[in-house]
């Protein structure tokens, strides 16, 4: 196993990576990785994190890094030589068997779409973000790779998700929902309208449209939207949580007693946070790549980094491409076989 | 001001819709009511809550309602006789004010698009949900009358929104931010790169792009969008902040002492549940339509019927309908004016 690891990915970068790659190495000492990004940055915490001499880490030097401000297309095409670009080079010329990045998603799809291309037969990749619900996790996708989306594309995300949700949460048959405004069949807009209809007829456990509300109390394990409405629901659930504790403080600082008290329930609230901890997930996999990539927030801590490096060895050896290209074959030529009827 | 009262809206009518008048005949004594809905049920709980004698309540009997699993087409066309549609009649012919139901927005939106269409110069109304973020209050809309849009809706959605916030939040230049999947100006879908060159030329505090995790912290005052990705950020709100308390009840429930804490600290999670309280709220006003109507949520209870029955008087009081067709107007002459140039 050879991961590419993006070293200059995230906000905190390269220091929180290479601290992830410290407990990653105790984790998984077997594994090789490439380190990604500027050389002389690199080896500095390599040092710091006493990995310098670590036989099974090598360093691939990159120029430049894209920040996660640059827009998405101007990263790509501008930075040629960037931590991003390299790891998908790696990747398509073969020398590792994923690419993980704490960085930006933008620049990541769109560096990989264009050097790696999608799988055989998937039109646009999908980003499959691992969310928590009251009984569990779903799985949201796309989380926002594709702001723009065809009913075609939402087919395949299905076919992906399914896949991917089997090995995720050991479901024989987990359930796929469909992103709506409205629990009824016929409500939404003309894309999920559209998309309704060929999701009903895939070989799925479809349980129809489900709404942002209900999602959340576990009514389906795999949920499927357009990338836009997705990173919509992503990133308002963040912001959410996040208000949450700010309330949450502002409530338990008006008298002292409050406070004592809350003092003394640290460790529940530490509970409370942990069920929306994205670090404890790591990274999303792009599905549909014709590669294992997988995406970390900008935000990754140390566990977060180990988390992502552990969900692309987890998806190399799952042989998760190989099982997306032979379930989107098989519905690509039940869709050729139905348009020819 | 005379304000028609949907009787039979929402999960809990009609007890909880008369209690709640019965809270607002208190406040406003001086208004006047037509309860719409069944005649002898309503009769019933206004001989319960003791209103069988106010002569400012009257009734107009509609035979059907509309259930909240009636898909929206369908509950106007086939029920004509049903409490919404009478709603809507009422406010056309003048013989009320406003109109209020905590009931079915999609037949709603129907129906008055229907009897009473949208105002001069509006091609779409949009519904006006106020939602809580760290420092106040944000206008998000359209919170679901639409789940798809063009961009000159949105720029209207935006003129709308920025007249409504100047009264709600006694801004005179309310900051308006399009709900976006990426903080820069060309990130986005289709849709709302094009209604960002809209948003561009109006004479409103256009602050760019806005992304679901920050709108909580107050960037904007007013948040543009489709309906069906707005509807998808407020029902991902309220769906999760019901699992924060569920998984908040979990991490309690382990053992005795952090059980007999919780029940010290009642107050804090009430305050707390309080800052994502619709019921404060009361109903969402379905803005550009030619009559004020207030939508409320299905789930209201009778604080809920008051304070939408208030956002009702107050819209008609502040004569929100002529400001908004006066920003229409304006709107499209400008638009009009750049086409001919």
């Amino acid at each position: 196993m050879k991961i590419a690891v993006d070293a200059m990915g995230g906000d905190y970068a390269p220091g929180v990576v290479i601290e992830g790659l410290s407990l990653t190495v105790q984790e998984y000492p077997d594994y090789d990785f490439v380190l990604v990004g500027h050389e002389a940055k690199v080896r500095f915490y390599l040092e710091k994190y006493g990995l310098a001499d670590n036989p099974h880490i090598s360093i691939f030097h990159a120029e430049s890094v894209c920040e996660m401000s640059d827009p998405s297309a101007i990263a790509l095409r501008g930075k040629k030589d960037s931590s991003i670009t390299a790891c998908a080079k790696l990747l398509k010329e073969g020398k590792v068997d994923a690419m993980v990045t704490p960085g930006h998603t933008g620049a990541t799809v769109a560096a990989t779409k264009v050097l790696l291309r999608t799988l055989p037969g998937v039109d646009r990749p999908a980003l499959a973000a691992n969310m928590p619900s009251q009984p569990g996790r779903f799985l949201l996708m796309d989380a926002g790779a594709n702001p723009d989306c065809t009913a075609l594309n939402l087919e395949q995300f299905a076919v992906m998700g399914e896949i991917y949700a089997q090995y995720l949460f050991k479901k024989e048959r987990p359930t796929v929902g469909l992103l709506s405004v409205g629990g009824e069949d016929i409500k939404g807009c003309d894309l999920t309208k559209e998309a309704f209809k060929r999701l009903e007829k895939l070989p799925i456990n479809f349980v129809g449209n489900v709404e942002a509300d209900t999602i959340f109390e576990g009514v389906a394990d795999v949920l499927i939207s357009d990338g836009f409405a997705g990173n919509v629901l992503l990133k308002g659930a963040e912001g959410l949580a996040k208000s949450t504790f700010v309330w949450l403080k502002r409530v338990l600082k008006k008298n002292t007693l409050r406070y004592v008290w809350a003092m003394l329930a640290a460790n529940v609230f530490r509970e409370l946070k942990a069920f929306g901890d994205a670090d404890n997930v790591g990274g999303a996999p792009l599905l549909g790549i014709n590669g294992i990539c997988i995406i970390g927030h900008g935000s990754s801590n140390p566990k977060a980094v180990l988390n992502a490096i552990r969900v692309a060895a987890e998806c190399v050896n799952f042989r998760l491409n190989e099982k997306i290209v032979a379930g989107i074959k098989a519905a690509n030529e039940a869709n050729a076989q139905r348009a020819a009827e």
